[in-house]
């Protein structure tokens, strides 16, 4: 069995290229699983798996547990409206509490960017990080990488494009360092007011002008807009977007022929994606949802450090 | 093992005899289950089950996640409140993912008719409808129905009087149907104002007067007022359906001697029943909660496919 | 096995002394389990226990849920979030309903005192208090007395303050009958204003100053201050409560040498507790916590009347 470097996973910045090849390695064989009758293995009997979702979450949320029970871990949910969160405990002693209860993984969502790693000071548990604010969302960039590989692979000389918000997507900042690692050509794509300065020293091409961008590219990776940013007057109107970012079916003629269309969801359709293009022959988006749950085994199993008894 | 003719329990209207009596068949067995010290069966090993509940539910939830666990299966919760569901995404997209993360079967409450069968164009898994808007509850008429045949031995003549807001109640309908296909005669009573148009056509007998629909009766299944309902002007006051509609000890007399009292729950006790009714001899109030476990357990397990290993 | 006197655990007044120490003495057994890297028994499979939050709350839930999953029952959670208790239904036919699914043990958690002992005449299934206004919090209880036993190997002769608001404190409640039970010497400390009139006859010192009542002492059980009292003009500043009550590393000096610091939690830190004091050598607040999960098997297993097959 492959032992990760970390035992924890915050994110994939510095993560070495053996430990992503891992990860993505044991997703393959966890991927066959799922298309069995029974999906279901051993693996995990006995280890208790917190979910801990400050931040509300549909997808993330059912895959993770999902991805727990067919490992046959323990899944105990927390979410932020039906805890004592309000009494005004910190969360370190809330963290510190849940760890004296000897519980062994903790799978962690939050508004703040740091979350996960201080968890790491706190307690003994494996941690994952399922998004921290605008820092990383390690599982998902992992499970987009999965997808572009089992298409095409590999990922070596492959170019990527990620349109956005460069600024605060945590599954951008994730997909960067993921892919550069194992050696892709990145592009990112946004408004400028949401491009960070001095990106460029993550040996990225940046561009304002998604036409551009899309030249020549194997992979579009869409992120969702956060209408919500809208308010923070960063873009000025959602129409905008549409007309300068959104991925329409006319854009999609300065691909690469064998070209792959991609989301993490959830999909505002017809704000960044057309709804042709999403659910177009090249795009893999729902297969990037079936890949999630393949992903997220693979972690759960290779940082618990267990023996697979098949 | 008993086939069903489809994969799906969408409502009871149209579903034929032999399928309603498989249900009922099995929730027999399932039934003897419940009276034992362990009341788990290895059934449903390795299916997951997602419980997606858009509308609040305190009996129907808990009851179908018993009958999963009650048969090995995983349960997966989804409510309304802890989900992403504000983020705009339409209902489409959600079930889409759900159904990319290879979920076996889901069961569905919503606030709107149709959306139970529209799930089955959008995913393979097998759909249970635990109510949708006005349109059915088949579990709940099935539950309704196996209560009434472990009684009278049968359900073929047998009289059964509804009496609620037939307009509205999902409840009504999926009896309506179920009661007709098994031989029952059926009468429906409520106030004029929330019978709708035609309702004839469907072979019922119907009244505004609960006196002369309870004579002769052997069942009266009393429907949950909903209080809310008032506010549209359909009918004028609490007090007023109380005394209109509501069953009480004087107008038991109209009935058959073995009579039998229903009601699906959650009680407006005082309203549109009373108590000294809800908690008599006659009433089978409980016993239809305990025998919706064991009907949710037959309609998971003949639409699972599997076989049973007991 | 050790049978206990009764099927339910609703507080700790009048539960005999042997009741106490078999639940102390099973919690030690499962104490170990939680040290080994499975801490899965089989031994409540197939038992189905519902946890009944109408209270928020975080660790209690999870050390119950947690304690449930270890012993390899199921578990049913229902919280009042995402219930129907707003459809207006009674507790009592909630709760009727919840005894017809055939539910073996229900842990309950409700804002008034008393509803532990109301749902025993409304069903069969073992109860167990998880708190009920201000009454009573017996597993509270027993995992404090558990920690100190671990450590002095005794409760007999030793002293135990309790300080907060004893009035209204459930924890308090539980501690005094337990510890009068098993031989500690009580002293109860707080401001005269949440000192319940002739409390003096349940055996205990009482003070109204804290370092009167720290003198001697071996340990010193801080309960949290809720802060939402304060409207009631009970006590007039959170500044003036921590002045007069909070505990300081000063205050210590009092102690016995050997002395302990325990907190129910969630600590309000720098209001009844001083963080150096919380963080201190010789505070067990988190040990109360990983017990809390052995003494919840221990109650669980026992009121189940099952035997261990370990």
């Amino acid at each position: 069995m492959t032992r990760l470097s970390s035992r924890h996973l915050l994110g994939l910045e510095g993560v070495p290229r053996a430990d992503i090849v891992a990860m993505l390695d044991a997703a393959e064989s966890f991927r066959e699983v799922l298309d069995r009758e029974i999906k279901k293995l051993p693996t995990l009997r006995g280890i208790t798996v917190l979910n801990l979702f400050y931040e509300a979450s549909t997808r993330t949320r059912i895959s993770f547990e999902l991805a727990e029970k067919r490992l046959s871990a323990d899944s105990i949910n927390f979410t932020k409206v039906t805890s004592s969160v309000t009494k005004g405990e910190s969360l370190r002693d809330t963290v510190q509490n849940i760890e004296a209860m000897k519980i062994d993984m903790v799978v962690v969502r939050h508004a703040s960017s740091g979350v996960p790693y201080y968890l790491t000071n706190c307690m003994d548990a494996n941690i994952i990080n399922a998004g921290d604010g605008t820092h990383e969302h390690p599982t998902q960039a992992l499970l987009d990488m999965f997808t572009i590989r089992r298409k095409y692979g590999k990922l070596d000389g492959l170019r990527v494009v990620l349109v956005g918000d460069v600024m605060h997507s945590r599954v951008i900042r994730s997909n960067i360092w993921g892919l550069k690692t194992l050696g892709a050509s990145v592009a990112l794509c946004g408004p400028s007011t949401l491009i960070p300065y001095g990106v460029e020293q993550f040996g990225c091409d940046v561009y304002t002008n998604v036409d551009e961008a899309l030249d020549g590219a194997d992979v579009v990776n869409v992120m969702r807009i956060q209408l919500e940013r809208q308010k923070a007057g960063l873009f000025p109107s959602q129409r905008e977007y549409t007309n300068l970012f959104g991925i329409n079916k006319e854009r999609l003629k300065r691909l690469n022929r064998n070209y792959t269309i991609m989301h993490p969801g959830p999909m505002n359709r017809g704000v960044e994606i057309a709804t042709d293009v999403a659910d177009g022959g090249q795009s893999v988006i729902l297969e990037q949802v079936t890949n999630g749950v393949a992903v997220r085994m693979a972690v759960l199993y290779l940082l618990s450090g267990r023996k697979e008894e098949e």
